[in-house]
């Protein structure tokens, strides 16, 4: 037995087998054959095997995730239909005399090689495709197949170096019942994944696929950040009973679902959720959101070849919406596109600080053409509830005004053609520049209400990548520079009368709440699974003990301060 | 005659011919030779007329501008003089029959290859030389020889797509008359240089190659960012007059080198110079200067195949702090290294975002070894002169602390070693992150000063790289949020009774001069050619007039409305 940590980035505690998540070894050895249509033969039957087993992947998304996510097993069922790429396969074995798998790997390479190199996105695309599915073959040539997590049909914790996001769509909660990596922070898209399907999560461990072999047995601890590798029966039977202590205590949270969110003071705050999809909207309802604090809707146009259409995108608006019902808000952040978020069709150049760089309102300043489908698609939707918009990354005053001017012009534009728009929608934006922050003073007198982005804003404030291994120290939530800039946004809302809140992965963190309550936070956008918990510590918090402290905390001059101050107060 | 505009990166004008400072084409065709002999001839003579070129360059550059600058030749000279690269293209050119240009590029590329893949960055660099020479080599073959810039010995304005360190460090201000790139901007390398070198310069025409050809006559404007291309008479009329207006008016600027610093209602500053060798120090007090408010000190680390040695670096620093006497201040900035400025023989690793990666303080405080170095260097120098010190990309408080602790550990050392150190050295820090200028107030109750670094502070306020063409228009100095960040700094410091300077590009521009006076700045550090003209505008301006609207610069939304209210107030 062993112990691993890492950063416990989803609550609970699962405690099942490994399922090793890994691409196996794909090296082969040339060799020269005797026989080529024996070796035609092997060839022949890993490529049925590979197309069965997308038939069965494909089938499966389609039933779990829908048409959409299956697509890309269409595509690359098409690929091993394609006599263009499969006879020159055989022909090299015939004339060459080699292995399949030297056949399949020249060739195949020849039309990734060629397809790369072609100035055009659908051919670069078809080339990632034979990749793929080139490396399903081999796998099944060398008698190594590969790992299908779509497949799973066991209780399983699955272990792996880094989930992507379409490994993630594949997992299904009936079996996985959590999961680790190696890599990735509480804030990479794994540990924000996990959080939405509510599985335990511990990510960053740096060397679990080291340490895990397939078919140990493994608890994961969500809650401390901690992995146990075939554990004592002492162990066992510890966490057993830590995870029925856990079971209890989302049964006691269980219990404020209908409740109101409030202190001990009587302060009542909003408890919301961020959601990436439609499908999200279920677990918000489950977990007692008051309402969507921050809707992304970059899900919309990823994962696909082209733009969404304003059509695709209306369903998906109104689907929330209504989703929600009447009262409950719903804050939707225009596209956030660029930075480390890519889109294929589009072809952004690449930017040597893309943090820095052509993103989000930036982007939909300049591309107001994709822009304005989307502000059409959201006016469109606007009459199927409380809509509320908000702009990302906003750094000037400017900038809001051309974004909002848009936005009205699309208003009268519906109108005139006789579509009906909601004529209470607020707009906002995104805290998360520095700059904004600073002078919020001004940007209160225009905006209808600011929603303070951590995520981007600490990273930004510390001059700090959060993704970069050397630098991440400096990403420090509370931080006094943080603090005083989080203090200065609300501060400068209630002057003018307008609610701030905050969607970055601070306002549901246990330690942050708090401080954030005592600096006068209107609203906490966080993970749906963060809400119970949140509205649990919050009915033992009293607001005015903390912000008589206000002044205190912010003057600190370290994190260790801050967080040792926090403390005292709690206590 | 044609009009092209740019980026003024440099005062002055100049009219001159044309240097294009361009690579030639050296695209060949592989030919079937008859007679081997002649063809290892043309080799051996295209070598030698490349050695000769080399030695030329050696000498001058030897000569103008020291041994460590030519040591780059000596390198280039002993790869022609290498029998082991020389002897395979012979032998290809006899027994391939293939000519001279084929078996050079060939046998030169095997070479390139072989030590670009080895895991040393030594054989890194050897690979480097071969392609740097093999280049030269072609160019005589070919007959289209390289251009050297140190040999230029005619009047000429430099153009060129972008212009390198070295290429500068070739210059020679008494020929080369100005220069004018496609890229760049007014912070980029190529315009600090011209500034330094006080040459005219224009930068990011995007298109002056493209539109002058060598030996056309030119006018650059660096006042107002213009080229001019075959001028007609009355065009050069025109630019002679306003050059000897210019010209005149550096009379009546000289006239105020020893003056003070001060304002029309006798307010004094301080006016200091940004300099980045001991060779800079000639002009800041030719130029009027107070001090140095940055001596920034990469350029001991670059260039060079390993870290300069205490002993090194202690010459330099004694160097510029005896350049300028016992009582002029002169705020070195400790070792800045990463971002954008890499150190080959380091190995520093590849960022996503280097802006925000591992650069500055963050690298010495965990290289303390090399860290340690530079703090003896510099605490042995401080008998010579008015030492200060700083440190650059500092985010936290803590991170001040342990490069103090490291100085004081270093001073202990050395005094114990029985080194003389002096006990007036003042240690502050550059406030360029955002946290910093957030939490001045509690840096000030640690530093001794504040020096603003606007170049960093303001892309990471705006979160938007100055480099990145698509976003450079939000890199805005003047933007109410900067003004802010600014403002609460130099409040912070007088707080406490300490100082604040400012040592980014902004201190030495005309509009930002009176915002910054009016902000209550007190030492103003810029190129060593601004001083004079900024002395200058500084007597026409009162203090007070623009302190007593300071709340409501402050309050402005945008760039434009503080522009305007400047104006406003100065005219």
């Amino acid at each position: 037995m062993s112990h691993i940590t890492g950063i416990a980035a989803s609550n609970g505690i699962a405690i099942a087998k490994a399922y090793l998540l890994e691409s196996p070894d794909l090296t082969f050895e040339t060799k020269k054959i005797e026989n080529p249509e024996e070796e035609i033969q092997r060839l022949e039957s890993a490529i049925e095997k590979s197309k069965e087993e997308l038939e069965k992947i494909k089938n499966h998304t389609k039933e779990k995730l829908g048409d959409e996510h299956a697509e890309i097993f269409s595509a690359h069922l098409l690929v091993l239909s394609d006599p263009e790429l499969i006879q020159p396969m055989e022909d090299k074995i015939k004339n060459d005399s080699v292995n399949a798998e030297a056949a399949l790997d020249e060739t195949a390479n020849m039309f990734i090689t060629m397809f790369q190199n072609m100035d055009n996105e659908y051919m670069r695309e078809r080339a990632a495709d034979i990749q793929d599915v080139t490396k399903r073959v081999m796998a099944h040539l060398l008698e190594a197949p590969f790992p299908n997590p779509a497949l799973i049909n066991e209780e399983v914790i699955v272990v792996a170096k880094d989930l992507t996001p379409s490994d993630t769509a594949q997992l299904n909660k009936e079996f996985v019942k959590g999961f680790t990596t190696d890599i990735g922070g509480r804030t990479s898209h794994s540990a924000i994944m996990a959080r939405s399907l509510e599985i335990p999560a511990i990510v960053g461990t740096k060397e679990i696929t080291q340490s895990v072999k397939d078919g140990d047995m493994v608890i994961i601890d969500g809650l401390e950040g901690k992995v146990l590798i075939n554990p004592s029966d002492d162990e066992r039977k510890e966490y057993e009973q830590k995870q029925s202590q856990y079971e209890e205590q989302k049964a006691e949270w269980a219990k404020l679902k209908d409740e109101p969110s409030v202190t001990s003071d009587n302060v009542q705050v909003e408890l919301v959720a961020n959601i990436g999809t439609p499908d999200d909207v279920d677990g918000v309802l489950r977990n007692g959101g008051e309402g969507v604090g921050l809707y992304r809707t970059e899900f919309l146009y990823m994962g696909k070849t082209s733009l969404p259409t304003e059509e695709e995108q209306f369903e998906a608006y109104k689907a929330v919406l209504e989703g929600l019902g009447k009262e409950k808000p719903v804050v939707v952040r225009t596209l956030d596109i660029g930075g480390d978020k890519e889109l294929d069709y589009l072809d952004l150049p690449k930017e040597l600080n893309p943090f820095l760089g052509f993103r989000a309102i930036r982007f939909c300043l300049e591309r107001d053409d994709i822009f304005r489908t989307q502000l059409r698609a959201l006016l469109r939707a606007s009459v199927y509830g409380n809509l509320k918009i908000m702009f990302p990354m906003v750094a000037t005053v400017d900038e809001f005004r051309q974004a909002k001017e848009l936005l009205l012009e699309e208003k009268d534009n519906l109108k005139q053609e006789g579509v009906e728009v909601s004529d209470d929608i607020e707009v906002g934006i995104m805290v998360e520049i520095p700059s904004t922050a600073v002078i919020a003073r001004q940007f209160a007198k225009e905006v209808d209400f600011f929603s303070i982005g951590t995520n981007d804003l600490i990273q930004y404030t510390m001059a700090a990548d959060r993704m970069n291994e050397k630098v991440s120290y400096l990403y420090q939530p509370y931080h006094p520079a943080i603090l005083n800039l989080v203090h200065n946004v609300i501060e400068a809302a209630h002057a003018e009368g307008k609610w701030s809140g905050m969607c970055g992965e601070m306002a549901g963190d246990p330690i942050a709440i708090p401080i954030l309550l005592g600096l006068g936070l209107d609203e906490f956008s966080m993970s749906a699974t963060s809400i119970l918990p949140a509205r649990s510590q919050l009915r033992k918090l009293s607001k005015e003990q903390i912000a008589a402290r206000k002044d205190e905390l912010l003057s600190k001059s370290t994190t260790e301060e801050v967080v040792e101050l926090v403390k005292e107060i709690t206590e």
